[in-house]
């Protein structure tokens, strides 16, 4: 008998469309929640807030507080993208890791320095998309896009 | 030997200031952050959130989905109070209590349909503040105020 186990590396992450992608480039401020381990909600407005690629999201940690210790203790997070400028309204949940060093840290540090030179960039937070749903008011509201 | 137990009612609430309570009132669409029991953050939009005194929100479930299931299993929520035109930026924390009938409910669901008779009004929930904690970007961020 031979079994076969077939690890699917980052299966859960998935794909913002380009209406999805148009609509996340219109936001400047993201209100971006997250939740201690107990599930005491939290939720902050941040200005770098910025898609990657289709999957990444990069959230810098300037003055995070409650924030970063939530994402130490419970590695997700949820934003919505909408403003009266966009044609959608769409929810994002997706699983983060925080950066300190390296690679991806030291790019997301040169884009804050580059926006001012008194934001500390303490951490990159990565966020891997992971689920997306209709937010629009109305009866589809909640309904899994993706 | 005399004990007291002194029963504090609703001790754990707080009162908006005039400052908190004038820029409350130049938000017209609020994110409201709730968690599941386990953790999982969800953030969407709302447009009826009011503030009925000093220290109790209303907001209006019309088509809750998550966020409703998120209250009745884990009865907090969060949001922040900012846009262009507030002089500052909170964070308000608080316990929700669901209600779907009664007084309460009914002032809400009258409130609702002047609004349009197309919402449902389903529930109210009504958020008594347990915590407000500076929002503004900076070193002074997460610092709780109330």
């Amino acid at each position: 008998m031979t079994i076969t186990l077939i690890i699917l590396g980052d299966s859960n992450m998935v794909k913002l469309d380009e209406k999805m992608k148009e609509d996340f480039s219109k936001i400047k401020i993201f209100p971006f929640a997250t939740a201690s381990k107990d599930g005491v909600p939290n939720v902050v407005p941040i200005g770098f807030c910025k898609l990657m690629d289709d999957e990444t999201i990069w959230v810098a940690d300037n003055y995070f507080d409650k924030t970063l210790s939530n994402l130490q203790e419970n590695p997700k997070a949820s934003i919505f993208v909408w403003n009266t400028e966009t044609s959608g309204c769409y929810q994002i949940k997706g699983d983060v890791e925080i950066k300190s060093s390296g690679e991806d840290y030291n790019r997301m540090y040169n884009m804050v320095k580059e926006m001012g030179d008194k934001y500390p960039a303490k951490h990159l937070v990565e966020m891997k998309i992971t689920n997306v749903y209709e937010c629009k008011s109305g009866p589809e509201a909640g309904k899994k896009l993706l």
